[in-house]
C-alpha cells in the first residue's frame, strides 16, 4: 500500500502542526530535566510545563490552569474520571453512559459491571444519532454516582448537549463527566460557565503528538487517582511529565484556539461541498445530527456497498479515509454506534468516514469527488435487467 | 539558575540521543497515522511500533516480542502488574515488596492497604542498602499474590538479586514482578533464563523520551488490564499507541544493547575515579552495597552537610544533581532509602547522588571535583577551636 497523500481520517488522529514539533525539539535534548529536579534543567521544564497547562485551559476555558490534569491521553484520562466518581461517592453504585460512546467509555463500564457490580444504564439514541433525553433523565436519581456523555461522537460527529445534561445531573446529585477527546479543538466550549465536573480530552485529536492528554477537574470536585507515586501533577497523577509532549500540546491548544472561528467555518464550507456532492451521486444517506454536529465530519451509508472495499480501493488511489472508530477497525461488523442508530440493513455495513481538518485543501476533496463514482460503480452489484 | 553545562542526573532522566529524536521526526508529520486505522498511514506506523517491540524484547532478552507491553511509563506499568496480580488471585491478598522501593510501588501499595485490605509486608534493608533475605522468605505464604522487588535501587543504585528472589516466590506459588526502571538499559538482562513474571521499564531512564515505558508480562501469566478500551496491544493496554515516542524508545533500546558492555565498562571507570576523589576528601562515606549496585550510581553522605545547599550550589555553577529521589525532591527530610538504610544523624541530611550516563566525560567530572572541596567548605560549620 502506497504512502496515501490525502488524508481525511482526522477524528481518528491528526498531522502533528510542524511549528509543533519545533517546539517540542529543545526538551528532548536541551530542556530534557526531569520536572520535578531541583536544578535548572528541571526548572526550564517545569516552565514549559507551566505554559503548557494555561494554553489546555485556555482552549476548553477552565476557570484556572490548576483545574487540567495531564494524562497520558483520552483512555487514561476516561478511567481516571469515572473510577474516581465511584470511588469518592460510597453510596452511589450506578452510572449513566450513552449507547454510542467510545470503547475506552464502553469497555470501561462494562468491566465495572462484571466485576464490581456497578449498574451502568446506556441511553440509546435516535435514528440521527441524538441522545434520548427522556430515558437519561428517567436514569438519574441519588443512586447514580456520575453520568458520563460524550460531547462529540467520534463515527457521526453528532454533539450531544454537554451542559445541559450535567446541570440535570447535578440536580440529582450526580457528578458528570464528558470525554470530549473528539469535541475539543472543533468547538468553541467555556467549562467555566457549565456544570461539567470532569472533562477528558487528547492532544493527538487536535494537532499535539500523541501519548498525552488531560482530565479536566473542576476545582472542588472531590477525586481519587489512579495512578501513585510521584507528586506530579500536586499529587493527583503520578509519574514523570512528559514534558516534550505536553509542551507540544500546549502549543498546539494555543495555535487552535486562536484559529477556531476562521478554521471551523472554512472547514464547515469544505465538508458541506464534499457532502453535497457525494449525496448528489444517489445510493447513500448522510448519518448524524444535521442541526448539531461537528464542523470537520461526514459520514455516510451507502447502499449495498462494503465500506472496507470502499477505504481499501481510496487507500490505493492514496486517499486516507475510516470506515469507523479506528479503535474498532479490524472487525467488519456494523459498529455499535451504527447499530445504536437503526441504519438499515442494506446500508449498514457501507458507513464511511471522511474526517477533514484545518489542512485540507479544496483541491483534496476535489480529488475524493473525482474518483468516488468509480469506485462505487465498481463496488455496486449491476442491476439485473430484463 | 542558569542553565547547568554538567549534566549528572541521569537517574532523575537522562538526555534523548540525537539519533533518537531524529528517528522520531517522520512519525509526527509524515507517518503520523493512528496505528489502529485501515490505510497506508496506519500501516506504516504500525511498522514502526513492531520494530521498537522488537528491540525491547531484546534489550530485556525477553522470549518473545509479544511479552511486551507498551504503556506510558514505569508508574503506569508498575500499578498494571501490581493490580492485575492481586484481580487474577482471588484468594491471595497480600503483597510484599522493599522498604526502598520507589513511590509509584510504595504509594500504590499503601493505598490498596488502606482502601482494599491488601496486606503488605516491607522487607527492610541493611545498611548497605541490601535486602534482609530471611525476612524476605519469612514473608512469602500462599497468600501472597506478587513479590515486587526493585531491581536497582534509584537513590543507591543497589543491585538486588531479583532472579532468585523470583525463584523463591515461584516456590511459594506467588507471581513477582520487578521495578526495573533504574536497571533497563544499566545491567545486562535475559528475562527468559528468569523466572520474573512482570517488569516495568521506563524508555526515559536509557536516552528515549519520556512518556512511554512497558510491561513484560511473561507469556502465560494471567493479566487483567489496567485501561480497557480500544484493541491495542492485543486488548492489554487501550489507547491510541504514542508511536513517535515508542519507535524513539525502540531505537534508544537498541543504541545502548549495543554499546551496553563498553559503556559500561567506562562509566564504571569514570564513577570510581569521582567517588574516590570524593571519598578523599573526607567527612563522608559511601551509600548502597559496592558489591553489587549500578556502575554509573555515586551515592555519598556527607557529615553535617544540608544536601540541599550542596545542590543549590552546584547548580549555581553549572552542574546538575540530585538529593535523592526526584520524585521525593521538593521534601527536606532524609528520604525513605536513606532513613531504611539507618545512615547515621548527622550525614543523613546530607545525601548527594551523581548519576552518570553514556554522555558523561571525564572532563566533567575534574569540574566536578575541583569546585566540591570550596562548596563544602563554604557549607561546612567553622570547627571551634581554642
Amino acid at each position: 500500500m502506497t504512502q496515501p497523500a490525502i488524508y481525511l481520517d482526522n477524528n481518528a488522529t491528526t498531522r502533528v502542526f510542524p511549528e509543533v514539533v519545533a517546539a517540542m525539539l529543545p526538551y528532548f535534548t536541551e530542556h530534557f530535566g526531569n520536572a520535578s529536579s531541583g536544578h535548572g534543567f528541571g526548572a526550564q521544564a517545569g516552565l514549559g510545563l507551566r505554559k503548557a497547562r494555561l494554553a489546555v485551559a485556555a482552549l476548553i476555558g477552565a476557570a484556572s490552569e490548576q483545574e487540567i490534569l495531564f494524562t497520558s491521553g483520552g483512555t487514561e484520562a476516561n478511567t481516571t474520571a469515572i473510577r474516581s466518581a465511584l470511588a469518592v461517592q460510597d453510596g452511589r453504585r450506578e452510572i449513566i453512559i450513552s449507547a454510542v460512546e467510545h470503547p475506552a467509555i464502553l469497555m470501561l463500564a462494562a468491566d465495572l459491571e462484571k466485576t464490581e457490580g456497578v449498574r451502568v444504564h446506556r441511553i440509546p439514541v435516535d435514528h440521527l444519532g441524538r441522545l434520548d433525553l427522556a430515558a437519561y433523565r428517567a436514569a438519574l436519581s441519588d443512586r447514580v454516582a456520575v453520568a458520563s456523555i460524550m460531547w462529540a461522537n467520534n463515527e457521526t460527529g453528532t454533539i450531544f448537549p454537554v451542559p445541559q445534561l450535567a446541570a440535570e445531573a447535578h440536580a440529582a446529585g450526580a457528578l458528570f463527566h464528558t470525554d470530549a477527546v473528539q469535541a475539543v479543538g472543533k468547538l468553541p466550549m467555556s467549562l467555566a460557565d457549565t456544570e461539567i465536573d470532569m472533562l477528558s480530552l487528547s492532544g493527538h485529536k487536535f494537532h499535539g503528538p500523541k501519548g498525552v492528554g488531560a482530565l479536566y477537574l473542576r476545582k472542588g470536585v472531590a477525586f481519587r487517582p489512579l495512578l501513585r507515586g510521584g507528586k506530579q501533577e500536586r499529587g493527583r497523577r503520578a509519574g514523570t511529565e512528559n514534558v516534550p509532549a505536553l509542551v507540544g500540546m500546549g502549543l498546539a491548544a494555543e495555535i487552535v484556539a486562536a484559529r477556531m472561528a476562521a478554521d471551523l467555518s472554512r472547514i464547515a464550507t469544505l465538508r458541506d461541498w464534499l457532502e453535497s456532492g457525494i449525496l448528489a451521486l444517489g445510493g447513500c444517506q448522510r448519518l448524524g445530527d444535521p442541526a448539531n454536529r461537528l464542523a470537520n465530519t461526514c459520514t455516510l451509508a451507502f447502499d449495498r456497498i462494503d465500506s472496507e472495499a470502499v477505504l481499501t480501493k481510496l487507500a490505493r488511489a492514496g486517499i486516507a479515509i475510516s470506515t469507523g472508530s479506528a479503535c474498532a477497525s479490524g472487525a467488519m461488523e456494523p459498529s455499535h454506534v451504527t447499530r445504536a442508530m437503526a441504519v438499515p440493513f442494506t446500508a449498514a455495513h457501507g458507513v464511511v468516514r471522511f474526517s477533514l481538518s484545518a489542512d485540507t485543501t479544496a483541491a483534496e476533496l476535489s480529488r475524493v469527488l473525482a474518483i468516488l463514482p468509480e469506485i462505487l460503480a465498481e463496488l455496486r452489484p449491476v442491476p439485473v435487467t430484463a
